[in-house]
């Protein structure tokens, strides 16, 4: 498509009150969370990768109506962020990845409703206030504490400090990676956050410090296997698909959280599976 | 290029300790000067574009000797750079802009330079001591204040703050857009930077004042006209060209600092100017 082409076609979906945004998937290695009363405080600190592979979500004026690949669903942070914009749209989300298996699918649908809800209805919020309202969101549904500011940011985000813009803090691992995965079944994050985290965050501010001194991707995936090991959030398949990958010279670790197994390069496919390939993603959520 | 082919040729430029990094451009509509005794501390406020259109540098193992389009140059920010990563490089640049007129180029130079130098030679800094270290060689050889970190986010930033990442606060508007654009000829930064600048100062913060009230595009352009008037660094062949868009019903501002006039969509061509057209950037600095 040409440039005009396109920039066609945008004004043409404008008045139609409709706005595609895209957001990247992201999994993170390792994490510790930091709970608040306050949503926009509260998050977590951890570092993750964020993938080319992602959510591309369409907002039409119209009753609500939250669609994930063409399936009509309940996603509680989606309806806050409608609610918190006080709109009524139809949110169709298309997304490249499985929801509920680590890849931040939850995040994405919130942070591109915000994105979409935006320019459909010209409601002049600035990326932080939108990040902002998607965050609060994830947070008060409970279905997750990081994906979106990382997803907001792009790259390969270290969380320093938990928290919507205003109070979080963010560095990133300067480079680029062929990612590879594989989901062998889902976990939820609202069990897991709502249960005794202690042991968790602990193991996550300890792989966070050595990150922190040492910010490169090997360094990166070293850290978050043991984050999986020490937080005691490991499956034997998971395991043992980890083990594989060692063992045929890769690198891999899980997704936090999530049945799923990701690793740097063609990790799982030198070790015999059949994973999906992508890249990690340079931008952040955008308006498409 | 197949993601395998092109991992292998990544792989091998690092056996060769070479690594290339892209820098989007950035014009800056309007800002105001911050200066301060440490170059972390000093920047700018202000907004701008980041554009598709930007600068891919090359650093390879080598005596120390910088290049723009194939031409040997004298370029003081990078070699602060190179001093700070103690260092000897070559360093090749590669432009897609003219340099001295309002787009970045030098600010693009010092921030490739230090991503593509922390590539070839592992040197295991994080993005935000990247950035730093471009900011402080920019800000401390006076050909800019508020570039590298525009560039390093990229999309459309705001700069709430000034100063490198532990000083500085950045936001954004939510959107992209076709940019068009036209370098009548170069103004100095040092030597606008090096006057008096109370005066574009006082009209910068305002134009930010107004932005955040409503952080939109059109909102963008209309103060960075309004800015370039206050600030009296119109020139005549700028006002007229400006004038010529507004006409054809286009919207069209000055870079600070160059005599180049940016246009959203088509305003320039619609005025009957031989323009040339790229796209606001959505990724910030990465390594290719």
């Amino acid at each position: 498509m040409t440039a005009e082409g396109s920039e066609r076609e945008r004004e043409s979906a404008r008045r139609r009150d409709e706005a595609t945004a895209f957001v990247p998937g992201h999994v993170t290695g390792f994490f510790s969370a930091h709970p608040a009363d306050d949503p926009a405080v509260a998050g977590s600190r951890g570092a993750g990768l964020t993938l080319s592979d992602g959510v591309r979500v369409t907002v039409e004026s119209g009753d609500r109506r939250i669609t994930l690949d063409g399936e009509v669903c309940e996603m509680p942070p989606v309806t806050r962020v409608l609610d918190a914009m006080d709109v009524d749209a139809q949110v169709r989300a298309e997304s490249d990845l499985p929801v509920g298996t680590g890849f931040g699918v939850s995040g994405a649908m919130a942070l591109g409703t915000a994105i979409a809800v935006n320019a459909a209805f010209d409601r002049d919020y600035s990326e932080n206030s939108l990040i902002t309202i998607a965050h609060r969101a994830e947070v008060a549904a409970g279905t997750g504490l990081g994906d979106v500011v990382a997803q907001a940011r792009g790259g390969i985000p270290i969380r320093l400090e938990p928290g919507a813009p205003a109070y979080g803090e963010l560095d990133g691992i300067p480079t680029t990676a062929r990612v590879e995965y594989l989901s062998l079944g889902s976990l939820s994050t609202e069990e897991v956050l709502s249960g005794d985290t202690d042991r968790l965050s602990a193991a996550g501010e300890d792989a966070l410090s050595r990150l922190v001194a040492r910010p490169t991707l090997s360094q990166f995936m070293v850290d978050a296997r043991r984050f999986a090991r020490e937080a005691g959030l490991l499956t034997d398949r998971v395991e043992s698909t980890i083990a594989d990958v060692t063992e045929a010279g890769g690198e891999a670790s899980m997704a936090m959280l999530g049945e799923t197994v990701f690793a740097l390069g063609t990790g799982l496919s030198n070790a015999g599976y059949e994973a999906t390939a992508c890249r990690t993603h340079t931008a952040g959520a955008t308006l498409e």
